[in-house]
């Protein structure tokens, strides 16, 4: 009999949903928002109604799902505890044993970014690679650690959190975190374009970052494949920080593989380039041959990883 | 019957020997002297006569062994292949296999940091701390990572070499390593003695430090608690960089616990006062009530950690 199961990656304004066969096949996947109002919890209840309608329509009874996977966006320790997301007007719950109560189905939840590097680690990039690292560089800087093919959760569920990862203690502006010279202020969308104005507005250099009306991380990485000095300038910079931070990595880690995605790693291999410059400058020799790749599974990561955690317990 | 092992911690100079009953009870324990000549493969040899001559002593028949524990100073991989031990003269060999053969024992084997950390989380002051890290602060720093009770080696045995976290960028001088800003070069004895003789140098401040004769790590922590300010200012750096160095394993592992062992540590609270000090201040606010404790086995860790690896294995 044919078996399925269900990932849902929760976000601050999207849930996405994918329906998956045993093999970890993608069959199919959806979106919708994420509830505003009202207990945090109702989030749930949607994910729920949503999934019943998907069976209804494919005609699949519920005695083939195997489980739902879930990831939320906030810690979350490896039974099911969720601390606080007060983005989503969430208090400490399970929410394993929630979700578990309402569905009657077996659920088991990570952490967004975690659940997204064991997709990545499963399906994607990291495939082959049992220890892994990926980091998201997105308008922030998440990251995920895979361990013998496990995610680790840490012991307040705040494993992986290489955005804060102290990189510059002569740095002044704080970071969101309210700490100063945190990864995230460098290597981020947001913090390239930081960089990006602080090298335009002290350096006279001629270049056509300082003509830009609007910088974005985007318009940094594409001038810089131009050759643009300026440009190559701030990647390099960034990718400095993010070297010295995956040095530090691995220096605790060993892993196999790190694997970059989120929106800023579409740069591409201008990317990997220089973050391994910087990372083999900073490693110790024995670490120095690990790989760098590119995440393959863009947004559905998460739900893979979510539906991973489900097949993998069954296995 | 009462069932023993032995835990066997290789170093460059001994090799530490303890016999432990099946709870984990330290028995008895020795050292002798590391051969320096020959085939590498002779301490192995070495270690097993010594045993058979202890077990005779005591009367203990062979069928009562459990098994042999060893660390080993060097990168060792999880299935027991050592990739190299140039300062013992031993190239790539499975340490656990021939030692097994050898031995007619089960034998398991770990990075000689790693057990230590392993033997103060299982008996030491990591008891009750599943998630936790040894630093380890000698001649060098060194250190191992327990999370859930078990070691992680990496990928290839060079997991928790926290003392060549990169921690300086603008340092000049080299490390052993060959890199520049290793936490190593400010946090060990060394390390600590480099930075009081650059702050003497550049500072005309009245001090104790100043008219020494010997600079030693041990000098400087006594001068500190004397409230001598040249000395409080060498502890307040080198403990500056601890605090950056861990706070990014916090970032990537989030333990419970930090244990802080090696000749240092024998200057007791004040390191931990002023570690936490600037851990706090370079770690993201979920992760700042870590606890930091002095390890409390000393030079036995080593040996309980072997030990424990071949008792866990039996559970």
């Amino acid at each position: 009999m044919d078996k399925y199961c269900f990932g849902v990656d929760i976000g601050g304004t999207g849930v996405k949903l994918g329906l998956f066969d045993a093999n970890g096949s993608l069959l199919d996947k959806w979106v919708f928002a994420t509830r505003k109002t009202g207990d945090g919890k109702d989030i749930l209840k949607d994910a729920w109604d949503f999934i019943v309608s998907k069976l209804e329509e494919k005609a699949i009874t519920k005695d083939k799902i195997l489980g739902i996977g879930m990831g939320i966006p906030g810690p979350i320790m490896d039974n099911g505890d969720v601390l606080e997301l007060p983005n989503l007007g969430l208090g400490y719950f399970n929410i394993e044993e929630e979700m578990s109560k309402m569905t009657g189905l077996k659920v088991k939840a990570g952490n967004d970014a975690n659940v997204a590097a064991l997709g990545e680690q499963w399906k994607g990039s990291g495939k082959g690679y049992n220890n892994m690292v990926l980091i998201t560089l997105g308008t922030g800087v998440g990251g995920g650690i895979i361990y013998k093919g496990n995610i680790i959760a840490g012991s307040g569920g705040a494993a992986g959190e290489i955005g804060h990862l102290p990189v510059n203690q002569g740095e002044l502006e704080r970071c969101g975190c309210g700490k100063c010279g945190c990864l995230e202020q460098y290597a981020s969308a947001t913090g390239i374009v930081r960089l990006a104005k602080q090298l335009v507005n002290s350096n006279p250099k001629a270049s056509k970052l300082a003509d830009a009306d609007v910088i974005t991380s985007k318009l940094v990485f594409d001038l810089a494949k131009e050759k643009d000095p300026l440009a190559i300038e701030v990647v390099d910079e960034a990718c400095r920080y993010l070297g010295i931070a995956l040095a530090g990595v691995a220096q605790v880690l060993d892993p196999e593989a790190f694997v970059i995605g989120g929106g800023v790693s579409k740069a591409g291999d201008i990317l990997i380039t220089y973050i391994k410059k910087h990372y083999t400058s900073n490693v110790m020799n024995a670490l120095k041959d690990r790989k760098f790749l590119l995440a393959s599974l863009g947004n559905d990561a998460g739900i893979y990883g979510c539906a991973r955690l489900v097949l993998s317990s069954n296995a």
